[in-house]
């Protein structure tokens, strides 16, 4: 017997509206899929101070983005 | 003896100018920092198709993001 698959979204535990670019180390953005319906975006911050799960519905989420690649090098 | 330390770039073997949003199933955005001074973006693929380095230079890169992030749901 073969149990129903649940949704594997990551972020479970919240989302975060703003997070300052400059302490951003690195960001993921998760399409949605079949394993979770939700785009999702992961913020890894600087200095080892983890992970969070930034809103994709925050306009802010957007605006981080478009930052971040302008503070390309 | 302490050799150099060299740079840890994620992308080595060159970037694409452009990859259709819909065919992205993740999204990872590297801002610079000490072990690369470069900000790299790296696409995961949709169905096994592996990783592609995206060109941050290329304002098709920041196209796609603003696309990414309209298609949520």
């Amino acid at each position: 017997q073969v149990g129903h698959s649940k949704a594997r979204c990551l972020c479970l535990n919240g989302l975060v509206n703003h997070i300052k670019p400059l302490h951003i180390e690195m960001l993921e953005v998760y399409t949605s899929s079949h394993s979770c319906r939700n785009m999702e975006i992961i913020v890894t911050l600087k200095n080892g101070e983890g992970k969070k799960c930034l809103n994709p519905e925050a306009p802010f989420a957007k605006k981080t983005i478009e930052k971040i690649m302008k503070n390309r090098r």
